[in-house]
């Protein structure tokens, strides 16, 4: 399994396609899902290429890991939610579309289920629970 | 949130109760799941205490992301899968049950889906795949 740069988040790296940006340092990204599975649904990606965990780096691990804890604890403390599930796919039998290594960061409210996946949100409030996030970094 | 040394998984690594253990370093060890959701279920933790990814040191979160990795390329040679969902619950609202940190590493194969949690599997057929994972490990 090799790595396809022409894959949408590589092409989200480059800024040849927009993205609604929360976080970034030096090894990762973090940005809202344009189809989230709960409210305030958001990915942390490495900046460098690689295709799920199976092939990536400890560094590049390490560093998603490490972005995706500061990533949740703004999620809980911006969007006001008491849980939050990290889940990251290999490979399609699994469920992985995009090709680039990706943790999905889902808030979890008591008794509310995660949608299906695949239907496209509603940019204002993804832009929404996107500014509510960003403040808790800040 | 504080961590209760009376949790499952660190009775476990106490070895006041058994479990059918896959590997182990110094940081982490991987185990078999008993309420396996899909077959092949096993679980990473790390070997000193915390809650969950929010209280987790980078060093337990780097250390419990690359077994996990290694988990997850045993279980696809091992099993013979095409696909593995790493997934890891915060707090109760998020569907976690034991506060200590785990990992699900969840063996995926095309077109069967997750089984609900909370159902005790059958003994037999979990040690059988813990040897495969094992092999693939060895």
């Amino acid at each position: 399994m090799s790595y396809d740069s022409d894959n949408v988040f590589a092409k989200i790296l480059r800024g040849e396609i927009p993205s609604n940006k929360l976080y970034e340092d030096e090894a990762t990204l973090a940005f809202m899902d344009i189809m989230p599975r709960t409210d305030g649904h958001c990915l942390v990606i490495p900046k460098t290429p690689c295709r799920n965990a199976l092939d990536a780096t400890p560094e590049q691990l390490a560093a998603v890991i490490a972005t995706a804890q500061k990533v949740a604890k703004a999620v809980m403390k911006g969007l006001g939610v008491d849980g939050v599930i990290l889940e990251q796919y290999n490979e399609a039998p699994a469920g992985q579309e995009v090709f680039h290594l990706h943790f999905h960061v889902l808030p979890m409210r008591e008794g509310v289920a995660m949608r299906p996946p695949g239907k496209m949100g509603d940019f204002a409030e993804i832009a929404g629970y996107a500014d509510r996030i960003r403040a808790a970094l800040a």
